[in-house]
C-alpha cells in the first residue's frame, strides 16, 4: 500500500488519541466506583495531599533545575550557538522541555488516579476479589495508556515539526532529566518511609504494619506512590522515547541513504501498533479462576501475541522489512523470557527464595549472603538474553544492507518495549493495590477483606519482579541502540568540522579502555549515593518518630483522641530525598562532560560501554536481591521456618531492610542514569570532537 | 654495556638463588627463636598437623585435576596435536606441570614456616612487641622471598630452555590453575571455620573468640594458614608470572622485529631488580616508635624507592628506553595510589568505618547498607587509577614505535608488582600473628600479653588492606597486558592457518558485545558460587560442632578433661571446601571455551574484556567492604557505641561474617578467576580461530 511519513504522524497521533480516551473512560470508571467507608476517604484523602506535596516540592525544584539545564541546553547544543544555526539551538530548547513537562505530567496523572483507585480498590474488596481485582487493575491501567499516549503523541509532534531526529534526543534528555530525579527521589522519599515505618513500628515497638498510631504510616503509603507510581512512570516514558529516538535516528540515516522514510516509518507503525496492543489487551483483561497473578500475566502474553499479529499485518500491508519484523520479535520474546528468569529468583515457590528463607534460621548474615548470592547469580540468564537478542537482531538485519544490523538492534529494544502500555498498568496495579491493603487495615474492614488485599498485593510484587525484569532488559537494548546513535552523531558532527569520523571503539584503544574503567565505576558510585541517601534520611525519619512518640501523649497507647502529625513526617521525608538526589545526579553529569573533555569521543564510547555492561549487572543484581528478599520475609511470614516473631523472622526482616534501596531506590534508578548518560553523550558529541585534551 | 639475554638469565638465576638463601638464613634465624610454653607447642602443633592435613588433601586432588589438565593442554596447545610439531606439545605440558609444581612448593613452604612462626610470635610477644614483631615478619618474608624467587627461577628457566613465550604461558596457566583452586580452596574453608566457630561461640554460647573449648578453634587457626599464607602466595605467585609472562610474549614480538633482545632482557631485568630491591627492604625493617603497621609501610616505601634506584641504574648501564622505565614506575606509583584508597576505607581512624560502625546502632541492615554503599564507592579511585595508568603508560611508550604501547601496560604491571616479595612478606605475616594471638589466648599469657598481640594483628588488618589494593590492580594492569599476549598469539596462528588477524576489538561488533555481556555476569556467578559454598561448608561445620557439644560430657561446662574433637572439624571443612570449589572453577574455564567456540576470538576480545572490568569492580568492592565490616566491628568492640555486646557490636558482627567470605574467599579469588580466563584464552586462541561457529 502506498504512504508517505506523514500517514504514520496521523496513525500515531489517531492512536495515542484513542489511548488517552480510554484512559479517561477508565477514569470515569474508576471514579463511579462506589465507596461509602468514612475513615477509608479520610485516610485516602491525607495519602493524596500526601503525594501531591511531595509532587508539588519536587516538580518546582525540578523545574528551577530544567530551566537552568535547558539555557545550558540552547547556548551548546545541538552546536555552541555562535557556530551553528540559532533556530536548532531553539528546537532542542523547546525539545527537552518538552521531553520534562510530558514526562511530569505523566507523572501527575499517575498519582491523581492511583489515590483514588487506592481507595476504590479497598472498599471494593469488601464485595470479593474480583471487582477489587478490576478496580486496582484499571486504576494502573489509566497511568500505562497515559503515559504512552503521550509518548507517542510527543514523538510524533516532534518528528513533525523538527523533521530532525537530533531534536528528539533533546525530547529524550528531557524525559530522562526529569526521569532520574523522579525515580531516584520518589525512590529515596518511599524507602526512607518505608524503612523508618517499619524500624520503630515493627521492630522497636512490635506494632503491625500500617498501624494508624505509627506516624509514619501515611508518608509509607504516600511513598509507594511517588516512588512506584510516578517514579516508574517516568522510568518506562524515558525507556521507551530513548528507544523510539535511537531507532530514528539510525532510521534517518538510512533513509537518506535508501530516499524515501521506509525506515523511519516502520518505528512509528510498530510503536502505534504496540500501543494498540496494550489498548485491546488492557480491554479484555478480566481475572478467571487462575487469580490475580494469571490474570496479570495473560494480560501481558495477550498483549504480546495482538502486537506480533499487528506488525505482521503492517509488514504485509505496508511492504516492510520482514527482517526487521523479526528483529523487533525476537526483542519482544527475550523479553518475556528475561522476565521469566527474574520470576525464578524472586518467586516464593521457587528454590532461591525458599533457601534464602531456610539460612535465615541461623541469623541476618546468612539471609544477606545467600540473597547476594542469588543476586549475583540472576544476572547471568538476563546479560545471556540481552547479548542473544543483539547478537541475533544484528545478524538478522546485516543482510539488508549498511547499517541495518544496528538499526535492527534498535528495532528489536523498540519490539522489547512495544508492550509497555501494558507493563507499566501491572506495574502500577502494585501500589495502588498495597495502598488498599493499608487502607483496609486502617478502615477496620476486617481479616477477610485485609486477606484479599493480600493477595492482590502478593500478585502485584510477583508481576512487578517480571516487569523490571523487562525494563533492564529494554534499556540494555535501547543503550546498545544509542551507542549507534552517538556514533552516527559523531559522525555528522565531524563532517561539519572536517575532522574524521569514527566507526567504532576498539577496546585495545587506551582511550576507550580509559574511558571504558572510569564508566564501570559510575553506576556503583551513583546506587551508592542513592543507598546513603535513603539511610541518610530514614535516620532524620527516625528522630521525627521518635519526637512524636515522646510528645504527643497517649499516641503510643493507642489512645483514639492521640493523632500523629502525618504531614510532618512527609514533609521530613520530602526534603530529605530532595536533598539527596541532586549530588548524585550532578555527579554522574559532571564526570561524564570530564570524561569527554578529556578523552573525547572515543573515551566516551568506551564509558558508555562501561557504563552500559555494570549498570546492567547491578540493576539487574539490586532488582532480583530485593525482590527475593521481601518474598522470603513474606514466605517466612507465612508460617516457616518459625512464622512471625521468630529469629528466622528477624533476620529475614534485616533482608527484606537492606533489599528495599536496592529494587526501589538504586536499582530501577541505574537504568534512567544510562540513559540520561548516552543522551548527553549525544547531544555534546560535537562539543567533544571539538575540544577534548587527548 | 654490552649483554646478551643469557646476562639476564643468569643474573636472575643469581638472585632467585640469593632470595632462597636468604629465606633459608631467615627461616633458621626464626626456629632459633625460644620457646618453652608447652601448651603453646600442644596447639601450635595441631595448628600445624590440621594445615598440612589439609593441603595434603587438596594437593592430591588437585594433582589428579592438574594431571588430566595436562593431557588435555598436551593433546590441543599451542596446536592440536596432528597439526603442529609435537616437541612444542611435550614442552607445553613440562610448562604446565612446572607451574602447578613451582605454585604448591611456594605454598607448602609458606605453610611450613608460618606455622613455626606463629608460636614463636606468640612466645616472643612475652618479651614485648620488638621481639614479637620481628618473628612475625621474618616468618612472612621467608614465604615472600621463597614465592618470588620461584617465579623468578621458574621464568628464567623456562625461557632458557624453551626460548618461546608461549611455553610461558603454559607455565603461567599452570600456576593460575593450581592458584584458583588454592585461593578458592583455602578461602572457601579458611571462612568455614570462622564463621561457624564464631556463630556458635561468640553468639551462641557467648564464650570468647580461640576460647579452646570450641572445637572449631583450631581449623580456625589452620584456616588463617592455608587462605591467607598458601592461598594468598599461590594467588600473587600467579599474578606475578602472569605479569611476566605477559611482558615477555609482548617483547619477543618487538625484539623479533627490531632484532636483539633488548625488551625480554628488559623484562628480566626489572623483575630482578624487583627481587633485589625486596630482599634489602627484608632486611632492613625494623620497628621503631611508630609502631609495627609503620614498620610495614616503612618497609615497603623503602622497597619502592630501592627499585626505583635499581632500575634506573640498569637502564643507564645497559641503555635501555627510559621511556618504559618512566612506565614501569607509574605503574609502582598508581599501586601505592590505590593502596592508599583502600586504605582510607577500611581504616578505622576514616570516616567510612566510623559511619558504618555508627550506622550499626540502627541494627544490622544499617551496617549493611552502609558497607555496601562505602564498598561500591571504593571501586572509583581504584578504577581511575588502574585507567590513568594503563593511559599514561600506553601514550608514554607509543612514540618509541609500534608495539611499544602495549608493552608500556605490561612494563606498568610488572613495574607494579616488582616489590611483591614485599607484599607477599607483609602479607604473609597478618595469618602469623593472627595465629600468635590465638596462641596467647589458648596458652594463658595473660592480658598484657594478649594485647601485644593484638597491636601485632591489627597492624595485620590495615596493612592487607593495602596490599590487597596493590594485587588487584597489578591484575588489572596484568590481564590488560594478557589481552594484548592474546592478540598477538591470535596473530601467529592467524598466519600459519592462512586466516586474517584481528588488530583489536570493537565494540560496535556484536560478537564482541555479545561476549562482553556474557564475560561480565562470570565474575558475579563465580563469586556467587563460591559465597554459596562458604555457607553450605558453614552449615555443615555447625552442625558438627553441636554435635559435639552434645556428645562429648562436659565441654560446654569447660570441664578440665573435656576436650574437643578438634580434628573431625578440620575434616569437615576440608572434605567441604574441596567439595565446593571444583564446581565453582569448571564452571569458568567451561563457559570460557563455549564462548570461544561459539564466537570465536572476537567474542573471546569481548568477553576477556567484561570480565576484566566487572571481575576489577566486585573484586574491589568485596575486598573493600569486608575489610571495612572487619574494622567496624572491632571499632565498636574497642569500646564505641556501647563496646562488647551492645546492639551495636551485634549488628557489626553480622556485618563482619558477611564481610569474612567478601575479603577472603569470593573478593580475592576472582583475581585469579580473571587471569586463568585470560590464559585460558591466549593458549586456545588456534582453536578458537579454527573451530568456532561465528
Amino acid at each position: 500500500m502506498p504512504y508517505t511519513f506523514n500517514t504514520f504522524i496521523v496513525i500515531s497521533v489517531a492512536v495515542s488519541l484513542l489511548s488517552f480516551g480510554c484512559a479517561m473512560w477508565l477514569n470515569s470508571w474508576v471514579k463511579a466506583q462506589p465507596s461509602s467507608n468514612a475513615k477509608i476517604a479520610e485516610v485516602g484523602k491525607l495519602i493524596r495531599d500526601g503525594s501531591h506535596t511531595f509532587l508539588r516540592q519536587e516538580y518546582i525544584m525540578l523545574a528551577k533545575f530544567a530551566g537552568v539545564l535547558a539555557i545550558v541546553v540552547g547556548v551548546f547544543l545541538p552546536r555552541p550557538i555562535w557556530h551553528g544555526n540559532p533556530i536548532d539551538n531553539i528546537v532542542m530548547i523547546f525539545s527537552f522541555l518538552a521531553g520534562c513537562v510530558f514526562s511530569g505530567i505523566a507523572g501527575i496523572i499517575g498519582i491523581r488516579i492511583a489515590t483514588i483507585a487506592n481507595v476504590k480498590t479497598a472498599e471494593a474488596a469488601v464485595e470479593g476479589m474480583r471487582p477489587a481485582f478490576m478496580a486496582g487493575f484499571r486504576g494502573g491501567a489509566v497511568m500505562g495508556l497515559a503515559v504512552v499516549g503521550s509518548t507517542l503523541l510527543g514523538v510524533a509532534s516532534i518528528m513533525f515539526i523538527a523533521k530532525d531526529p537530533t531534536a528528539l534526543l533533546g525530547f529524550s534528555f528531557g524525559a530522562s532529566t526529569l526521569a532520574l530525579f523522579a525515580k531516584a527521589g520518589g525512590g529515596i522519599f518511599t524507602k526512607t518511609a518505608d524503612i523508618s515505618a517499619d524500624l520503630v513500628g515493627k521492630v522497636e515497638l512490635g506494632i503491625p504494619e500500617d498501624d494508624p498510631r505509627n506516624p509514619a504510616v501515611i508518608a509509607d503509603n504516600v511513598g509507594d506512590n511517588v516512588g512506584d507510581v510516578a517514579g516508574m512512570g517516568a522510568d518506562l516514558f524515558d525507556s521507551n522515547v530513548a528507544s523510539m529516538a535511537a531507532a530514528l535516528v539510525l532510521a534517518t540515516v538510512l533513509d537518506r541513504t535508501a530516499g524515501g522514510m521506509a525506515n523511519s516509518s516502520m518505528v512509528l507503525c510498530y510503536a502505534a501498533a504496540g500501543l494498540l496492543a496494550s489498548v485491546i489487551g488492557i480491554f479484555l483483561a478480566r481475572m478467571g479462576k487462575g487469580g490475580p497473578t494469571q490474570a496479570l500475566n495473560n494480560s501481558t502474553y495477550i498483549t504480546t501475541g495482538i502486537y506480533a499479529v499487528l506488525t505482521a499485518g503492517a509488514t504485509l500491508l505496508f511492504n516492510f522489512e520482514w527482517r526487521i519484523w523479526g528483529a523487533s520479535i525476537v526483542g519482544l520474546l527475550v523479553g518475556v523470557v528475561i522476565g521469566f528468569a527474574s520470576d525464578y529468583f524472586t518467586d516464593d515457590s521457587k528454590k532461591p527464595v525458599q533457601n534464602t528463607a531456610k539460612a535465615s534460621e541461623l541469623g541476618p548474615a546468612f539471609t544477606i549472603l545467600s540473597g547476594i548470592s542469588y543476586g549475583l547469580m540472576s544476572t547471568l540468564p538476563a546479560l545471556v538474553g540481552i547479548a542473544v537478542s543483539a547478537l541475533v537482531s544484528y545478524k538478522l538485519c546485516e543482510p539488508i544492507g549498511e547499517g541495518y544490523a544496528m538499526f535492527g538492534i534498535a528495532m528489536s529494544a523498540v519490539g522489547m518495549l512495544s508492550i509497555v502500555g501494558m507493563i507499566i498498568s501491572n506495574d502500577a496495579y502494585g501500589p495502588i493495590v498495597d495502598n488498599a491493603r493499608g487502607l483496609a487495615e486502617m478502615g477496620d474492614l476486617g481479616e477477610d477483606v485485609i486477606e484479599i488485599a493480600d493477595s492482590l498485593d502478593s500478585a502485584g510484587n510477583t508481576v512487578k519482579a517480571i516487569t523490571k525484569g523487562f525494563a533492564i532488559g529494554a534499556a540494555g537494548l535501547t543503550v546498545i541502540a544509542l551507542l549507534g546513535a552517538f556514533i552516527s552523531e559523531v559522525n555528522e558532527a565531524a563532517i561539519e568540522l572536517g575532522v574524521p569520523g569514527i566507526t567504532g571503539f576498539d577496546i585495545m584503544d587506551p582511550t576507550v579502555f580509559f574511558g571504558m574503567l572510569v564508566g564501570v565505576a559510575i553506576p556503583a558510585v551513583f546506587s551508592a549515593m542513592l543507598i546513603m541517601g535513603v539511610d541518610r534520611n530514614a535516620q532524620r525519619m527516625v528522630e521525627e518518630i521518635h519526637r512524636q512518640f515522646d510528645e504527643i501523649p497517649g499516641l503510643k497507647e493507642g489512645h483514639p483522641d492521640a493523632v500523629p502529625e502525618y504531614d510532618k513526617c512527609i514533609e521530613v521525608a520530602t526534603t530529605g530525598a530532595l536533598r539527596e538526589l541532586i549530588p548524585a545526579g550532578l555527579t554522574v553529569i559532571l564526570i561524564t562532560l570530564a570524561v569527554g573533555f578529556i578523552g573525547g569521543v572515543k573515551a566516551i564510547g568506551g564509558y558508555l560501554c562501561g557504563n552500559i555492561v555494570t549498570g546492567l549487572l547491578l540493576a539487574l543484581f539490586m532488582s532480583n536481591a530485593g525482590g527475593l528478599w521481601d518474598n522470603a520475609k513474606k514466605y517466612v511470614e507465612s508460617g516457616h521456618h518459625g512464622g512471625k516473631g521468630s529469629e528466622a523472622h528477624k533476620a529475614a526482616v534485616v533482608g527484606d531492610t537492606v533489599g528495599d534501596p536496592f529494587k526501589d531506590t538504586s536499582g530501577p534508578s541505574i537504568n534512567t542514569q544510562i540513559t540520561v548518560v548516552s543522551l548527553i553523550s549525544s547531544l555534546a558529541a560535537t562539543l567533544f570532537l571539538a575540544f577534548s585534551i587527548f
